[in-house]
């Protein structure tokens, strides 16, 4: 075992004490008025209502497929790896499934808690100070941000060495697989429930509130408003953290794999060992990077945040030196390290570019928004389609430049790929912690507009209302860059476990030739499955939100008093119904990407002449590019979408005239269409994608013994 | 050479006559009352004008791109085949270009020509009759669909046996590869360059007359009324007919180079000419269908057309049938066949399940309009990306059944989905009959309302319309389900191309393998081509239709007499701006298709390690799967956003106490902005992504030596 592993306890160990002390800071501020206080009880009553409906069905589907998961490799796997039998191969998949699920949820749980229990606190230290209610929503979002990149690491590690890592560790690898199935499973319920869910509530709680009932936005006699904030919590918080959970342990895996045939090859255990260091030091480089984010009372707030980030960028390069150095002696491999850590700075500036008033894309929107609603769409689809072109081009030189490093360094081009992607991914506790920052402003904002606190304050909310956004839509973008990066590096894993399991360690299998038909239509479906699940997702939030008006519209029919502000309104029955709604209409999408893969694996491998394990690496690999070009559309089209209409609303679009152009006029109207229309997209099925992305990578990983005759 | 050789020509000429006669039997029809015969000669005035810059601009591009090809070739291909120095294959190369860019030019122009010297015949004829008015748009559009399709056969042919078909015919194939290339360009130019004009027409038509003048829609005073009714033609005939010429040209070429190997095989040169026969047996097949055709009075025409139809369908299996047996005798390939023509059957009813107002989807449109237009953009675009599922399994189960027939038949699986194609392609004549069926009836009805026709002549036109509809939408279906059947086989004429120049005829290159990371980025380039293009050709609309309404405005307001009645507008004016705007906005995503495989083969071929010729593969391949999902989605969504919208003004719609919801609801009016953003994508950006789709597999076959390092 390398000295320098020790920074992996020791990592695991400080960041756990370290958002513990985070929580403890936060937890023990004022939580301001009276009023305050009970709309946070509020919140924080409804949040739990969510939780315990949340949690208990992913409970029950994550024990079943683990059943099904260990009797179906147990059973039809039916190959021996090195002394284990296909049952033991089996059971261990099944547990690691289960642990994985377990951490997800206990990650996005703790994340969550937080998070709820920040925002108030965080509105009533707006009443004393911007600088203040920025310590409090980045500390609260960095409990969440910390802990679930904690849990991933000594997730992945615990696994490892209890799986015989130690004696084994050619071996180890394959059998956690599960983990990051469970750990991407739950991510899915966690990030698709609570994008139709926030989206769901949203819409709901507008349209009946506002529009029917004639009430303000955030009203407390509306019965769908607590759902409504709750939401936020429920999509950014959980649903993103469950993602980079996930995005973090299955990379790591993955890049384990990759490891192994460097380990066979030179004995030295430092190659697999080697991605878990690397994250060691990234946690404690975006510590460090959170002390340095000290807010000015005159400053923009992101500025402050970016401080931090780019401390965090720059002594990651240092930590990943220092791992090399140590672990690799290879120079090549820091390199394509630093070309991961570049990608997802440049990622973070095209998001801007794309996303901010500032820039044209935004500004063309809002001028197509004079024509009218139609004209609005048209653009904004415009715009959100021509995103894919940096996208693709930052992955694709991405991918291209470390591959070759990769290659230079005389390990493998995958590999390169690999470690590019875990330098993007160091900084991620950094980057989780900003966008938990989010959630938490919009619903400090809106804690404040229910009890009613002065402009000044609101004006303190607002501003940091308006960071949160930004930072919101930067993790999109850095997620669904590391998605790709990380793709590749999964295919190879996949790879080279189906070349283990067929041929063993001196196997080779690493051709996918998509000219063969099996391979050609495994792609052509995979694509598809990319656009029905979208469609699947963005129905949902339609279906779920008709619940919600129901819903609403009933206790205004039994209780008169709701509205006459004489009774209080069942909110946890809103958010009841909205999580039984928002986690069964997710069923169908979910199980399209679960089941969708293994199906078409096990039918071609019942067909003579088809290779099942290679039509599913194109599904995996295909399906990949589809679902990051989707989602590219998806999540900058609908924050274009968002913020014309923001542009709009502060008055900085003006007709031929000169005059402003502003709130109320039919001009907003068409961009308040375009924001409604970019909401599914941004916040439930584009999120998803990304996820969508990862699980199809692991439960092909997983499931190919499948699909393999031997 | 096989006796049965002589259907080739002889169809050929029966088909031309056919056209002939049909041509001079609509012309010698009256065309009404004289102010009928006025605007029909507005029309056709205004037709010109858009011909005469069209082809002048397509023109010039065409013999700077020929050079261009030539050039390339003969200098930087570097090869040497049999006898022909790549200076010879380079001329040859440019001259094919030349030759099929003019026949498609020539196919376009004279279908043109005819759909508008029919429409104000057919209006006239409405005043007669139903089945007059029937006869006259059948017969009409039955000039373009037969010469177009005639055209293709005889140029192919023609071509082949002028660079030595008759004693090389191993050889030929690669030397006319330029032909398809050729057709596709000036496919890309018509239909991308007529969808632009169409939409732009349209919506800056409606913006100025119905919203600022406040005239009705086709009204005469209005500058761009002409334009809106020429862009009928132009997208949808002009569009359309140039898209199929391609498709016929292109896969009767990919099908005559996988049948080099089977001719080197057995010296049958049937195998290579079987596809031309096929072809002429499908078009004697289509006009019998024809004279099948009797619309009945009380009838809806549709049936009439569908009896043709299937009369058109039995027939071609009968004809496939013969030419199976007298050329090839191998009954797998006849059942390859019968899979294409089933899967066109198919597809035309999944059409109509996704646009129809009878089914759920269209309906659930019109139901979410009722909460406003963001709901109806949210459902539209959920039902466009669900019809990808009935897409991909069409197309995904033909290849699959197609390929293992012909893996059975002995020759190559490949040559089985050649076969299918054939198939598939038969009917073609009849349905371009059908397609520009449409746009003279949409025409008729215009020139009814313009010359102030009663409301029994407007409702025979109005009944007409509406089947014409119903065959555009047809139409896109099956020529996008053709694109995907041809793909496959596009790629491995593709792969046979690249294996014949590297190894000369002993070679295999057959393998695409898409986990090499230079394959994986092309692959990742193809999809992010198809979204850029797909926002460069929607963006187009946008502008295109701004310089109309400035137009339209300053005639306004140069001559008040036009808006009051007393002068004339002029038409052309309005009419070539449309045109140059069309035009010049569609070089940069025509230029993008072009030049995006050629630069990532160039690029990649000068990099030490990467197979160019593979990534681009990989490119044509999966950039076909993304173009035809994404081609899915907008045909369908948008047909299905029209019909919604009509459903409603139907007054088809109910609230929940069974009120009709008609014309002028907030709810149609919603139902409108979903028509509007449809436009774009369904009569612009869609068909134009089938070219796209053929166009990337024509360009790289033409283009593949530079990518290759013997």
């Amino acid at each position: 075992m390398p000295g320098i592993f020790w920074v992996v306890p020791a990592a695991g160990v400080i960041t756990v004490i370290f958002a513990i002390l985070l929580a403890r800071n936060v937890l023990k501020r004022s939580m301001g008025t009276p009023e305050m206080k009970e709309i946070g009880d509020i919140i924080f009553q409804a949040a739990w209502a969510f939780l315990k409906r949340q949690y208990t069905t992913i409970a029950i589907y994550s024990v079943a497929i683990a059943i099904i998961i260990g009797v179906l490799v147990g059973v039809l796997g039916g190959t021996e790896v090195q002394g284990l039998s296909p049952l033991d191969i089996g059971w261990r998949t099944g547990v690691a499934f289960l642990v994985g699920a377990v951490c997800s949820a206990v990650a996005g749980f703790i994340g969550m808690y937080i998070a709820v229990k920040s925002n108030v606190r965080c509105a009533a230290a707006a009443q004393k100070s911007l600088t203040e209610a920025v310590n409090v929503a980045l500390r609260g979002g960095a409990v969440s941000g910390f802990l679930i990149t904690a849990l991933s690491l000594i997730g992945v590690t615990v696994i490892f060495f209890a799986y015989g890592g130690a004696s084994n560790p050619q071996i180890a690898p394959h059998l956690i697989v599960g983990f990051g199935f469970g750990a991407s499973f739950v991510a899915l319920f966690a990030q698709l429930g609570g994008g139709i869910y926030t989206k769901a509530a949203d819409v709901g709680a507008d349209l009946v509130g506002k529009v029917e009932a004639g009430i303000p936005e955030d009203d407390p006699r509306n019965p769908a408003v607590i759902a409504d904030l709750v939401g936020d919590n429920v999509g950014d918080c959980a649903g993103r953290g469950a993602d980079l959970f996930e995005s973090t342990a299955a990379e790591n895996i993955g890049a384990m794999i990759l490891g192994i045939a460097a380990y066979v090859a030179t004995g030295n255990i430092a190659w697999i060992l080697f991605p878990l260091c690397v994250r060691g030091f990234g946690m404690i480089a975006s510590m460090i990077g959170i002390f340095f984010v000290r807010a000015k009372e005159n400053e923009n707030a992101m500025d402050a945040l970016n401080r931090g980030y780019f401390v965090a960028i720059a002594l990651s390069i240092v930590g990943l030196a220092i791992t090399v150095h140590f672990m690799l002696g290879n120079w090549w491999l820091f390199g394509a390290g630093v070309i991961g850590i570049a990608a997802s700075v440049v990622i973070v500036f095209i998001t801007q570019y794309y996303t901010e008033s500032r820039y044209k894309p935004v500004r063309s929107i809002a001028e197509a928004s004079k024509t009218g609603p139609a004209t609005n769409i048209i653009m904004g689809t415009a715009v959100g389609f021509e995103t894919t072109l940096a996208t693709a081009l930052v992955i694709g030189l991405s991918l291209l430049l470390s591959f070759w490093m990769g290659h230079m360094s005389g390990v493998h081009g995958a590999f390169g790929t690999a470690v590019a992607t875990m330098g993007m991914l160091m900084t991620c506790p950094y980057v989780l912690s900003m966008d938990t920052f989010g959630p938490i402003t919009d619903n400090a904002n809106g804690i404040n507009e229910m009890a009613g606190a002065g402009p000044e304050v609101r004006k303190v909310t607002d501003r940091l209302d308006a960071v949160g956004n930004t930072t919101k839509a930067l993790t999109k973008g850095y997620a669904m860059v590391s998605a790709g990066l990380a793709a590749f590096l999964l295919f190879q894993a996949y790879l080279d476990r189906v070349s283990f399991i067929k041929f063993g360690e001196s196997g080779m299998y690493n051709i996918v030739d998509i000219a063969r038909i099996e391979v050609f239509v495994g792609a052509l479906l995979a694509v598809m499955i990319v656009f029905l699940f979208s469609s699947w997702a963005i129905k949902a939030v339609g279906k779920a939100a008709s619940k919600i008006i129901e819903e609403v519209r009933r206790q205004f029919r039994a209780d008169p008093g709701i509205l006459a502000g004489t009774s209080k309104p069942d909110y946890a029955k809103a958010v009841d119904i909205t999580t039984r709604a928002g986690l069964r209409e997710m069923i169908a999408p979910g199980l399209l990407v679960v089941l969708g893969p293994i199906i078409i694996g096990v039918v071609f491998r019942f067909i003579p002449g088809y290779d099942a394990a290679m039509a599913v690496a194109a599904v995996l690999m295909v399906g990949t590019i589809g679902g990051i070009m989707m989602a590219s559309y998806m999540n900058n089209g609908g924050g274009a979408w968002d913020n014309a209409k923001k542009m709009i609303e502060d008055g900085q679009l003006k007709d031929d005239e000169g005059n402003v152009i502003g709130k109320g006029s039919p001009t907003h109207a068409a961009a308040v269409v375009g924001d409604t229309v970019g909401d599914p997209l941004k916040d439930t099925a584009g999120p998803s994608l990304h996820v969508l992305v990862k699980l199809l990578a692991t439960v092909t990983l997983v499931m190919c013994p499948l699909f393999i005759i031997v």
